[in-house]
């Protein structure tokens, strides 16, 4: 006998989740595709080479790591997971997404707008709603340096969540050239971009004081971290237009955006925030998050990457893309208890004696009427029985009837 | 830079080949769903202790096994490959779904019809048609110990086969109590079932002169050997009938599992083969398999395993299955460039100085005609990118026309 628990942070489905993934699953599929994003699919092991020398920050160190095989496997005291391992489980879509562009981009059309749906693995510490696999959903056009790349994506993404029901949804969105003048205007030095945003993307959760105690620690000059609250304070009160003078190209860049996006839907709401920073290293030009009623965490992001293909591959292509944090998407329906359309259930009840090619019969038939149809032999507790098939939305027939 | 290619054995999809995946994944959903079966979903990754316990046979030489983390991390010259992994990719779909009805049977309804599409993994060498990852689609009734079991899920996939649009298919069954007799009744002791069950399997490979090589060298008595051959030739001859007095119980059920389903369906093509033995250890009762258009190996197979959820978790629990190979399917589809059904799809080209908004609002319009509509700039050789869409199958609409 073993133990009937998944290992941990891994999970199994019970049927009425499954039934809410795939409905899901099923929506962004569709209205994906009807946006013209062609579906395609990537292994989830990759040589774990690849993994390592992606640019994928703390994600490389959370791999899930698979033991070399036959005579390759040769352990010593002094041996390190690399040596012994040769592929790994993937921890995000985008590098599958750039190798698999490399290696097939003559099959594909020029400018290629992908859909991708799959499991991605980290092993993180578990925890509520935090899970070692979980699906990610991904969309990314390759091939459009212009802007309506990321406007395409961002009304996709708006379509298909108004689609699933979901109200309150808030974009954000900033552009990485906007976010370095601003850094760099504080007196940072350059290369202390990625350092100084990592820190000034904790502002929802720590506050501004927070920031500077994390700054003051780093060790970084009073007067750049002054100067850099203060030209923060200037964009909350005067918002996007303040950047025309900061960053011209990464204003009229957001500008254009946000207002195509609000003359298209009207109620879409789509805000300048400066303090966003996403967490990769790839991104360079507009980022951007979708947050779901005030949640603190986002539902999904994503943004410019032009340099990433030819950084990982040698070949140059400008790319967008935005990840729709599926599990998360999930959980919210679950919780709110969201109705996604229901279909009708039929129980056709039957007696031992009955002539099984009759039952199947009238089975076939009811399914004409009927989405699903199940059988199920009449037990000598048929009350408890029916009240059961009641109980889990099946209309009761009977052979006989 | 690195390597483009998925590692050995592993695949990428195309947007034609993941198109036919998940039409062919939906049609399989959809048929399953309306006779019964109510979708779930297991771990991709189990615990390694688990995948070894298991009654898996040569699968269990071929797991993927992933590496122990941070401290449990202790490698020596002397370290063997289960010291240092705690986890494993599974194999099979059966094991975890054991696992799952043990752990949920509680919220399961006492008959449960399951359904489960998902990637197993193993270490096999890898070669035409044999991959490393690949999907199995797996339908089980677990609770139900009458026959009707085998008759539903026998009846659900010919329905699914043939909706699919899979003509000349053949379904083989046996039973392995007639199969247990057969082979005690030429004087093999019953402790050598598996052994020469394993040789008889291999009939359509290397036929009756294979096999009296293979028995022989394997040091059984020429007597049982030709008795052996004997008595499956009385089978060959006389059919099923033959089996009424050497296993009543195997005939009876064979003999109302083959006559009801011929009654339901006339053009269904179900044989009793008393050579069919299929691979596993945990079969206790009716096997088959399914095979296309003369094929030497089978689409897909199964039968009923009603020990097995008990020696995996102490639960007593009767079960019937069958598993259809997935890949197999979409191999036949692809070779026979067979047609699911098209959608349509249009191009809307615009101009560079077009207004975004616009192009963005007629394709909104547009998506209510057509399936799928994909806006695309104009490029400098607008000859050569109108012919590349009508190519792959668009209809070509232009802003401002």
């Amino acid at each position: 006998m073993v133990s009937t628990k998944t290992p941990s942070g891994m999970r199994d489905f019970l049927p009425e989740e499954k039934s809410i993934r795939e409905r899901v699953k099923a929506v962004i599929q569709d209205e994906y595709s009807k946006n013209g994003y062609i579906e395609i699919e990537t292994s989830q092991i990759e040589n774990l080479e690849n993994l390592l020398k992606s640019d994928g920050g703390e994600n490389t160190k959370l791999i899930f790591k698979i033991l070399k095989r036959g005579e390759k496997f040769q352990p010593s005291s002094s041996s390190t997971e690399d040596e012994l391992c040769d592929l790994g489980l993937r921890f995000d879509l985008t590098l599958p997404l750039t190798r698999y562009y490399a290696n097939n981009r003559n099959s594909l059309p020029p400018v290629f707008k992908a859909l991708q749906m799959g499991y991605v693995f980290r092993a993180e510490r578990p925890g509520k709603g935090r899970y070692r696999t979980f699906m990610q959903c991904d969309v990314d056009i390759i091939g459009d340096e212009s802007n309506m790349a990321e406007i395409e994506v961002l009304a996709t993404v708006y379509k298909t969540l108004k689609r699933i029901g979901l109200r309150g949804i808030t974009f954000k969105i900033n552009d990485r050239r906007i976010l370095k003048q601003l850094i760099e205007k504080s007196g940072f030095s350059s290369d202390k971009f990625t350092d100084v945003a990592i820190s000034l993307d904790k502002i929802d959760k720590i506050g501004k004081e927070g920031i500077v105690k994390e700054l003051r620690e780093k060790g970084y000059a009073e007067g750049s971290i002054s100067k850099l609250l203060e030209l923060s304070s200037v964009f909350d009160e005067k918002g996007l237009a303040y950047a025309e003078e900061l960053c011209p190209e990464g204003y009229e860049n957001l500008n254009e955006i946000i207002s195509t996006l609000k003359s298209l839907y009207s109620d879409m709401d789509v805000i300048f925030d400066c303090s966003l920073v996403r967490g990769m290293g790839y991104y360079t030009g507009t980022i951007f998050e979708v947050y779901y009623e005030g949640s603190k965490s986002a539902l999904g992001g994503g943004g410019r990457y032009d340099e990433m293909v030819e950084k990982m591959c040698g070949v140059s292509a400008p790319a967008a893309g935005f990840s729709i944090g599926y599990e998360r998407l999930v959980d919210i329906i679950m919780e709110r208890e969201m109705k996604l359309g229901s279909f009708t259930k039929c129980a056709l009840f039957y007696d031992k004696g009955e002539n099984k090619a009759d039952v199947i019969r009238r089975a076939d038939e009811l399914r004409e009427k009927y989405d699903v149809v199940s059988t199920f032999l009449k037990k000598k507790k048929f009350g408890k029985q029916l009240a059961r098939a009641e109980e889990d939305g099946y209309t009761v027939e009977e052979m006989g009837n």
